[in-house]
Order: C-alpha cells, then sequence, then structure tokens
C-alpha cells in the first residue's frame, strides 16, 4: 500500500464490528479514510458517524428521512461496494443481507475485508470462483481466521490441518439438565468477547465455530477433515495451523477485535496501534485446551455435516439458525431447541449441488418458512 | 531447492544435534546425502556413522588411527566446513572448536545450519558481517530461535519484540537453601529436553537461555530491550514474536530437536515427516508461563549484561562457564558456584571493544586461566 491513504467503505458501521473498525481509523487517520458508511436501522449512530467522517457515500434503510441539503450521496449497499473511489470493503453486516454487496465488491476486484459469516456460509463456491475471476482479495476479519491467515503468511506450502479454537461460550461444563435451563440473559453473557446478540448465541450453541469451519474451508481451501475445533477457553490463542512436518503456529492476543480488523485494513503490512492492548504474561499465565463436546453442543456438528454436504445444506443450517436465535431471543423457543429446529428444517431439505445464487436465495427463503411453521407447530423437540 | 538432494556436512555428528541430524536423513534420503562427517573422540559412533552413510570427507581427532584403505578423504573441520561439493553445513560441535568451522563455512557464502551456541556468542559481530559479505546464509537449529525464524517468516516489517521461551530447568521453583544443594545428577535432569551433558548444565542455571539472548540479538538483528525470557515448563512453546501491532504468533512442537534440525535443513520448504511426532491436544491441555526469577538464576542476568556490554564480554561469559561447568561435574565446585565463578571472572576482565578473531580467542584462553585460578583459588564465592 505504500503511503498512500485507503479508502474505505464500512457497511454495517453501526453494528459491533462496524463500530470497531471506526475505532482503528480514528486511531489511524493518516493511513485509512472513509467514503462510504451504511447502516440499517441506526439512524442516530450513523448520524454522529456522517458528522465526524463525512463520507461521500451512504446507505441506510429508511430512506425517506434523508435531508435534501445532505453533503453525502445516497447509494444501494452494492452502489457503494464497487464505487471506484473505494478500496477496501469492509462486510460488517449481519446476516444474509450481507451476501449481496459481497458478491458486488468481489465481482468490482475489491479488497473485501469480511466479517460477515453468511456471505461465505451461503455461496462460499460462487464468491471464491468469483474472486479467482475478479483478483478480488478476501480478508478474513473474524479473529480465528485472522489468527490462521496470519500464520500461513510465508508459508508456501499447503497446511497440514487447520486448529480453529473456540473459547466454548459461558456454558462450557453445563450438564443437559443445566443446558435445559439456560435463560436468554445467560445466554447473552459471552465470557470473552464483547460481540452483537446474534453471534453471542451462536457462541453459545457452538453454531458460530462451525459457521467459521465452514468458511475456513473456503478461505483456505482446505477439506473439512483437515479443520479441527479445540476448546481454549481464555481466547488468547486465536486460531492455529499445523504444517507438514508438525511444526504449529499459532497467533495470540487479547480478545479485542481490533486487531484483526486492523490486520485485514493494514495488510500486508502492519501498523502500530498505541490503542491495540498488548499482552501482558504477568496476568496471561495459563492458556487450557479440552475437546468440544459435540453432544451437548450439536449445533457444531450439524454445521460441520451441513458444510461437509455443501450445495444448498449451508444456506438451510444459516435460515434454520436465524430464525431460531430470533426465537430463543424472544422467549419462544429454549436454548437447547435451537439445535433441535435447525436439525429438522435440515433433514427436510431436498437440497441442490453447486446452486446459483438464485437457488441458495430460495432455499434461504424456504428455510426460514420451514423453520417458522416447524416452531408454531406441536413438533415436540 | 527444488528436487536436488541436498548435500550436507555434519561437524560433530557424534554428539546429540549430530545423531539427531543423522535420523532426520536416515527418515529423508531422498532429499539429503550426507558428504562430511566430522567428530571428536567418539571414534566407535563416527565409525557406524561412516559405514552407513559412506562420506566423501571425514575429520576425527585422533588421525593416527586414520586405515590406509578407508574409502574416504580425511580433511580438517574448516576444509570440510569450506567444501565446494557441500551445500549445508551442520555446525554441531559443541563449545568454542564450532567457531573455526562456522567462520569458515560463512566466508564460503554455504548454508549454516548453526546449533553451536558458542559461534554466535564468542564472535557474532564478525559471523554477522561475514555473512553479509559472502550472502551465507545463518539457520537457526535451536529450537528457540528455529521458532523465531518461523514466526517472522513472510512478516516484510521488523518485530516489535522477541519472547524467548525456557523450561526453567530442573530447578525452577527450588530455594536458595535446596540450590545449594543440588547434585549433578539432579542437573542432568532435564524435565524436557533431552541433551548434552555442558547444554543440560546450562539449562538448569539458565546460562543457555542468556546464551540463547546473545545468539538472538545477532541472528534477527533485535536490540537487547526488545528480546525477553519467558518461563513456559511444558516446552511446547518453543518461542514467539510480538509485531508492531501487538499480534503475537508462536511456534509449537512436542520438544522434538529433529523438528528444527530438519526445517533448518529443509528451509525454505516443509517436508513431510511421518517420525516427527504430531502434537496431540488431548494431552497437551495446559500451557502455563512465569516470569524468570533472576535473584535465583543470576546466570541469566549475567548473561544478559555481557550481550549488552558486547565486545570480549561474551567470550570470556562463554570460557568462564564452561570452566565453572566442568568444575561442577567433576564436583569440584557447587551449583550455585557457577554463576559466582562466571561473574568473577567477568568483572575482572579489561574488554575490548569491536574485537577480532585474534582478540575473541585471547579473551577466552585469559578467562579459562582466570577462571580455573579462582577456582583453585580461596575465593569464598
Amino acid at each position: 500500500m505504500g503511503n498512500a491513504v485507503k479508502q474505505l467503505a464500512i457497511l454495517g458501521s453501526t453494528g459491533s464490528v462496524g463500530q470497531q473498525t471506526l475505532e482503528v481509523v480514528r486511531a489511524l487517520p493518516h493511513q485509512f479514510h472513509i467514503v462510504g458508511l451504511a447502516a440499517g436501522k441506526n439512524i442516530g449512530l450513523l448520524t454522529q458517524q456522517i458528522n465526524e467522517f463525512k463520507p461521500r457515500f451512504v446507505y441506510y434503510q429508511n430512506r425517506t428521512a434523508h435531508p435534501a441539503n445532505a453533503e453525502y450521496e445516497l447509494l444501494s449497499l452494492e452502489e457503494i461496494a464497487c464505487h471506484p473511489q473505494v478500496d477496501t470493503v469492509v462486510i460488517a453486516t449481519s446476516g444474509k443481507s450481507g451476501l449481496s454487496p459481497t458478491l458486488a465488491a468481489v465481482r468490482a476486484g475489491k479488497n473485501v475485508a469480511l466479517a460477515n459469516k453468511e456471505s461465505l456460509v451461503m455461496a462460499g463456491e460462487i464468491i471464491i470462483n468469483e474472486a479467482k475471476l475478479s483478483a478480488a482479495r478476501i480478508l478474513p476479519v473474524d479473529s480465528e481466521h485472522s489468527a490462521i491467515w496470519q500464520c500461513l503468511n510465508g508459508e508456501t506450502q499447503p497446511a497440514a490441518q487447520l486448529i480453529l479454537t473456540a473459547s466454548g461460550g459461558p456454558f462450557r461444563h453445563y450438564s443437559p439438565t443445566q443446558l435445559r435451563e439456560v435463560t436468554v440473559k445467560q445466554a447473552l453473557k459471552h465470557p470473552t468477547w464483547q460481540m452483537g446478540r446474534k453471534v453471542t448465541i451462536d457462541s453459545a450453541t457452538l453454531m458460530n465455530k462451525g459457521l467459521e469451519v465452514i468458511e475456513a474451508h473456503w478461505l483456505f481451501d482446505m477439506p473439512f477433515e483437515k479443520i479441527k475445533v479445540l476448546i481454549h477457553p481464555q481466547s488468547i490463542i486465536h486460531s492455529m495451523v499445523e504444517f507438514i512436518d508438525g511444526s504449529i503456529k499459532a497467533q495470540l492476543s487479547y480478545p479485542d477485535m481490533r486487531l484483526p480488523i486492523q490486520y485485514a485494513l493494514s495488510y500486508p503490512e502492519r501498523l502500530a496501534n498505541p490503542q491495540l492492548p498488548r499482552l501482558d504474561w504477568s496476568h496471561t499465565n495459563n492458556l487450557t485446551f479440552e475437546q468440544p463436546d459435540l453432544d451437548a453442543f450439536p449445533c457444531l456438528k450439524l454445521a460441520i455435516e451441513a458444510g461437509e454436504k455443501g450445495g444448498t445444506y449451508p444456506a438451510v443450517l444459516c435460515a434454520a439458525d436465524e430464525v431460531a436465535v430470533e426465537l430463543f431471543l424472544s422467549q419462544r423457543i429454549k436454548f437447547i431447541d435451537i439445535p433441535n429446529l435447525v436439525e429438522q428444517t435440515l433433514e427436510q431439505h431436498q437440497a441442490i449441488t453447486h446452486p446459483t445464487l438464485e437457488e441458495i436465495i430460495a432455499a434461504d427463503a424456504w428455510a426460514t418458512e420451514k423453520a417458522l411453521n416447524l416452531a408454531s407447530g406441536d413438533n415436540p423437540w
């Protein structure tokens, strides 16, 4: 990148990753410049961000509120994602709304800093193939994928194995009885990471780790049998790579999303940022590891199986999980019903292999409706 | 290297690192070929090695035993080290005898797989400057330096900090009273690594880690204040690098010297070797860290201070330590006398800055005599 200021667009700027991306930009104003901001419904925060960063392009869901004298141009997510003035697009939207702008950015050959899980999980094959055609660079923002990416840096041969670490969530050693009684409040308290609501629940069920396994499969072109999950409650080692000679590299830091966000933005360079914390080894003196309990946390197994089967299964997994988490957060189903609802939806799905984008979107719509139907029925999960 | 077989010479082939290098060659016969073997006094083992690997060039100390009908050529260490038929020289000799062949190999522009600590500690400035002139590549073999080297791979900017891990040795939590009573037998029992006698005692005093700090200074061009030592009793993380953004990379494996030896030989490639163990995370489930106790283990402090002062101090440190360890192994001084003898020798030294090789060798001779004198006197260290 030399000394040129990178021109950034942040899609999902009012969410957790979006806000932390802006913190990085605030700390490094000579390296990064905001040209585009996009948010959903949090117009109050978006307005503050617009006043502070003065982007040229803005998107928000409720466009009727657009002030006539605004100093920015209102564009769609896709228009911002592929605009010639944008170098790097940060996809920090949540859920499937990230899919279309991710594809637009990839097709335009952008640097795509990808925090949205659903894009690669639902349409990994399409996105990776498009990126090869356009030479777009997909820069992982998730701490786990960033760790793997950093560990692979400079290595010329494929990895022997990827080891994704997982905190294990707040219910790591819960008994089946305890899991049955989990409340929304408990599930929203993640032991090590501050994140959005959906991803926090997905962390508690380990669905999040399963989605990350699918992402890792696409990002690093690794077969599923070479991607392992290891519980590491302290969230200091963010993931590891084992090489063919048995040597393992790990990436470590305090759990702070600003580091992987910044690395995705500054890559291939690293930037000194005094606001990022330094690991203090007099406090971090014990790192532990456990095997994941697939019986207590079936979402992990469901996700990996859906990834292995491929086709439209991962899209169905995502959609059913989104419904299930919503229903849990609104206290209409129990915590342990989340995997049951996802599993039943997957079981009833007639999958399509190598689906088109339209077929993926159709599978998503089918699964959303199916999961809602299953949940409203008398199903005794 | 492509698919060409690398031509290796091993200086010190009957020692611990030498034997493990031959194990790697045995496991990977299509990658490596032995053209030179050199040993000290263990003629029995050397003869076995000669029969198995059929080197063209051989060195051993007692040349009068040379059989007239031998199928190899007898050369000096230096002649083997710079022979045109040799691609990579493994310097696995112990003590200062590694210095002269290391310099010969470096001046000849070889790949120098360096396991001998004394070369860089005594003459780091000279060796690094010669390597720049000849474009020789110094490939670290020590597990710690190999770990740092692997973590730096692909990084384009200088590290913010190197973190050398140390097992802490067998006397990690010993009280001053317990340290006074340490026996040779106890000191030779290293908790995690199988190594030669001298390096095992140096590990117990932490002198070994101090020497590695000095080596890291030269190998990675890092100021001493950016090289930290961290006690990690399990010896799974072999060292770490912290970058300017606060991200840390670590290299992990079971403590087995064959891995860093093989990496030095195969670099920049990695080679699959089924004989190298894979980390089993169901057994390796707890990694701990402590700050080193510089009061209980003053050798670490003495070494870092000698490294910082530079000039002939590190050579004096090495020589005095060699004498002290010899005297301890022959039960003529106590374990806690080792740092005292080294410190007194250093205190009486009139150092030379930017010394020539001759001045380094003279400082070594002076320190050896001085330490012996101090030990035989009535000094109440």
